[in-house]
């Protein structure tokens, strides 16, 4: 009889060491897939790679997901101007989306009968992972032993020790969650409201007060919303080799310019109030960015409606509300959106300060109205005085009929 | 026969100074007003006193609108979380229509015929003048000849000057327009879209290289939304003897940090893209204050609506939108939604970032679910994992149906 | 040692039969609770408390509910213009949550150490009565064995007679649920989407066949949102002897008049699609006639914010999110709204149709409009040719300023 | 010299011939343009072209605009399910808009210099106009006497007497509209609140007294939001051989059944309230339907999102907001959002009613949710008792953590 075959959403770190074991134990063949959404650093999937191996993983795949997370999320975020709670870009939800994806996709490959992933019941992970997986592949059986059966670290590390594995005995102060999207930094100070995060807590982005004393100027160029070229004012352009470089390296430098850091507080899928620290540089320089860009090209109601609209479509992703047909329409309504949002921006990184310093387009509507005759601050050839006076005039008609109508007896 | 009278809005500047004497010369008893919404600094208040009475006023009025603005409209933006394009403090928009009002006030104090205001037919200004005058008084004349002739600063000098009275010889660069909300600043590099402002421009913040290499920390306290103390971490309580008192202490704490500065790149109510510098420190610090702490006490429903419904409402007072009934029911909604905003932020100033460390309150959503047994990061005594396990399955059937139905075949 | 006390949501159904000597057995003293929120026909009260006693009640408390449920509910169903889908009048979750509070304010006078309710696991009745026991009184017990234990009709008859009890061979073709709000009507046709109810499923509107030739015309007369009186154009006066009086004769009135009758096809809270036959014609006249009245008092930004937020709330409330600090927010926004909604509305109630005949209020746009001198149709002294072509002018600068900008090449 | 050239919106009536014959004794070679956007009857194009040679028109264009109003305006009307008000298929508005276009259209392929339209100043449509010629062609110069000058029917009739032109006598109680959307109807009972169109004015639905005792069932089938075929229950096809024929056949069908009347009361785009009959049996028809179709295989967040920009997007249409980028972007999403608004809907129109009886389609959620396992009314195979309560539960936490933290000393 041939044993049934699971599939293991694979870290290398405790609770996924710990399921590993475990399922084989259980009977299972266990395959063990890591997904990268920019989370390993040099030489770290090897490491993974070796301790699937050892822990008896039957087979081990590596999927870099980095170049898809960009294109099918990192993208639309961008064109959403998301932030969610107007503060943080969403490091950990939408990343764990992808990965899921990709578990049920190698799960489908090897012809598994379950997948597994290591996700608690406290937070908001485990509710991603379900949602994905029941929708693209309901007939796989979703095993999660250190969500139900709520295991503690001793325990994990017994049972592993007991079996003869290493257990390395660094205990962390912080839990931290790295991805190209951003480090996601929870601890002691995040439980509570108060405090904010040490200096030792932060991971690769400087203090202000470390920040170089001179800012860097970057010109950036996006093209129907997305980013296509990064160049410092003295010329030097970022890296774009893959889709998602230009937001690496602009990790690298806004966090060397202390640019980045911030502690996200917002309701979880479950509804309670939670805080993190995280340091989203290369985001938050692109949001700001674009959303300046969009100031010159897009009207009035296009930039008021893809607030609300893009907000909420955020929010959506980040609550896992994946399948809903309405995440097409919001797409659809973005990309239209954007059309026009093609242009360069200059942007000065400076001590913790993303600058906005001014824009430019084809397509800018501030040229336009100087074409059409408009010289702001200085009249119009587009209007005489009279015809202001009585757009004045007629402008007021609304309001002076509403009060009228507010004292009747006047 | 009694001569008609007019009530003329009276800055002291050029354009008010020509039609005062022109509006004497074409037989009109012309009352000046001018009214104080946080632009006069000390000492100018008698110095458009005395120009009035030079140019032949027969009344002069000096009216102190701060409290009121503030109490009315700042209160509002910052419940609402206001920022006209997520960026700017909307400074003169605010500020003309409660100047309108009280240049109506004065008008029906003095039995006027008409009133006057010296706005151009280029901007926003004059709308929002006449709407406030139409519904307050629509049997008052506006006469607007700045507006309506299109005049010229050489030929409003030439007119002056003929009559024997001094004209400065100054040209200013920029136009500028100071306010208890914020400063505006006009000129070269705001025309087109590129260029940012000189340091040069700028009236009373410092640059980021000049601000102090150390930071000062507020603890600034809310009750129902509206700040009631500012207390530096050594101790210091800044001045709040006026209910705008703590506002513009910040404005020159926060510019001292080299806060508040930025580019509105934004519509203007005729419809063209317009852009304008501005420097509003204490709003910004305000508003990023405040909405931290709604942060800690407000639903997520709560604040994605407020995010709405407030950006709404303050761009319709900035475009005088002002006598449509809905704008009661929005400060009824906004009130409403303050009931709990209760509590104390602790807030960096530091190098042009306002950062924000911390947050306490007695209606905390963070300590209300620790108090009922929500640990983030640890798990919970809320729920179980089976709970959590039913919860992820329930949440996953909306869009597993979803994929169902738009995959009928499968 | 005294035995534990339970408070059941008692129908006197087959359900709640089954769980009273259920719960006797299992050693509960069961205290019934019959809530009534429009529901109970005349008698059937008493027959309810007579069932409660001989199946072994130790109390049973009749609460009158409906007074509350008008004055908390349906008077804001109403002052949001609220229809779930456009279509429903959302008849039984609001009902229940009020049954809920009912049930736990029971609890807490009897220091009851639990409640209990015979809502299945199948629809979203069980998560409104949880919602709301959960926050009102954490501490209670909530015993569910109709849910959780998926029994079936033929179980519980078993278990009641084999104790002596009678059950009613009557077997239900439809599943009928009435108050106040509505009746709602589920059966075989309403379990797919193609068939209508047969006349037979319909419990006391007629169809339109039956309905009479001639029509009835009635007067509405509105204060603040609220309807405060009915006449017909006969001059008779429809009761109004408690806050709920005028929906009851709407009810009866309308239904004979043809109206009132639909099929609702929505999504439950667990988020699959269902359909469900109502009546409710008192509502959808009084949102008619209440809707028709706001068009003539309510600027145009009002009506439509109010569509907005009213369809939110009256979702929420459909959803059970009770508790959410935002729900008192709506309420605030919509009392705000509905300063001028008074006046009186013709309706005509003819053959299913809800005829909007004409309307009138001392705060009408209409007539404040025709006092400012606009009389539609005929030109305006509000405003000059030369006006409207200037305004005209001026609407169209946006427009050929946005074309301008997207055809840089032109 | 040549002859300037203007292009005249000609409907034969007595404005615009007016217009003709002032046009040319000013100098004018006068082009008139009747633009069919179905409110011409049978044998009316050749009673206006010859009125257009009688006059002195140097060349008569006429312009059959019904297929690009239907495709371009009223497809998306209905995936919108956009009614003005909730009551109002907004008939006239959008019509005007195609008009000037397609009159801007002959200018350019004439070489005109000027167009010409019959508006007066009072309305809304003068601005339609404008807002199209000026960003389709701000070369032209815009010629508008009537609005401008304020002339009365009195003065153009002498004026076209004296030059021996004949002009009717016939003086109409009502002004009436006719197009393929809908007929509007104003008169002495619009004009206030309170009145109700008499039978007379009515052109051509019948009354519900009037209306056959026996309804017809009838099948519309849907592809991706759109009609493509009506057929009754008898099997009786209605004709479709223009995209528009079937909305014209319902609005035959529909009127025969005293469907399709209403009062439209709103604003208009100057401010004022304004109130105005119409027949649309086909649109309201349609639009109900297509509803229907949406509420079984959209989701609740399409509808819910639709609902608001459907709206928005109708809104602005309506208020000849024809150029703002925006409007693209709306109709991406409306486009996207129908890709499975594919199905057919039963409908019976009976006495004025318009009865939803049934739907199916492809994409049916009804149909998924019972392939997935749920029975509604009957509990569900896609959850248990179980999980059904955990739901509960945990849909209850956020409810229970708001007042808990509402309560802080409780």
């Amino acid at each position: 009889m041939t044993k049934r075959k699971i599939v293991l959403a694979f870290s290398g770190g405790l609770d996924t060491s710990y399921a590993l074991v475990d399922f084989r134990e259980k009977g299972w063949d266990v395959v063990t897939a890591n997904i990268d959404t920019g989370g390993l650093h040099s030489g770290e999937a090897e490491v993974v790679t070796k301790r699937a191996e050892e822990l008896g993983a039957v087979e081990h795949h590596v999927v870099d997901a980095r170049s898809e997370l960009y294109h099918r999320v990192i993208t639309y975020a961008i064109k959403a101007n998301y932030l969610r709670n107007g503060a943080y870009p969403s490091c950990v939800g939408a990343e764990r989306l992808i990965q899921a994806e990709k578990v049920v996709q190698v799960a489908l490959e090897v012809g598994a009968d379950a997948v597994a992933h290591g996700s608690t019941g406290a937070g908001a992970d485990h509710v991603r992972y379900d949602a994905v997986i029941r929708a693209l592949a309901p007939h796989l059986e979703i095993v999660t032993p250190i969500r139900d059966e709520r295991l503690t670290r001793e325990g994990e590390t017994d049972f592993l020790r007991s079996r003869g594995y290493e257990v390395s005995e660094k205990v962390k102060l912080y839990s931290i969650n790295e991805g190209l999207i951003g480090t996601s930094i929870g601890g002691e100070e995040t439980y509570g409201s108060w405090d904010y995060l040490p200096e030792s807590a932060w991971t690769y982005t400087k203090s202000i007060d470390e920040a170089p004393d001179k800012g860097v100027e970057l010109l950036l160029t996006f093209e129907k919303g997305e980013v296509v070229s990064a160049v410092t004012a003295d010329g030097d352009a970022l890296p774009s080799e893959h889709n998602y470089s230009i937001l690496s390296a602009l990790n690298t430098l806004g966090g060397e310019h202390g640019i980045g850091r911030g502690i996200h507080m917002g309701s979880t899928m479950v509804g309670n109030l939670a805080r993190v620290g995280f340091e989203a540089p290369g985001m938050l320089i692109l949001l700001a960015a674009h959303r300046e860009l969009e100031k010159l090209v897009l009207s009035n109601r296009q930039q008021a409606t893809k607030a609300t609209l893009g907000n909420t479509y955020g929010d959506l992703l980040h609550e896992a509300v994946y399948f809903d047909p309405i995440m097409d329409d919001f797409r659809a309504f973005l990309d239209s959106s954007q059309r026009r949002v093609t242009g360069t921006v200059r942007v000065l990184l400076h001590k913790g300060n993303i600058v906005l310093l001014g824009s430019k387009s084809p397509y800018s509507l501030l040229d336009a109205a100087t074409r059409s005759g408009v010289v702001y601050g200085h009249g119009s050839s587009l209007w005489t005085g009279e015809q202001a006076r009585a757009f004045a005039h007629m402008y007021s008609v609304p309001g002076a009929i509403a009060r009228a109508a507010a004292n009747p007896a006047e």
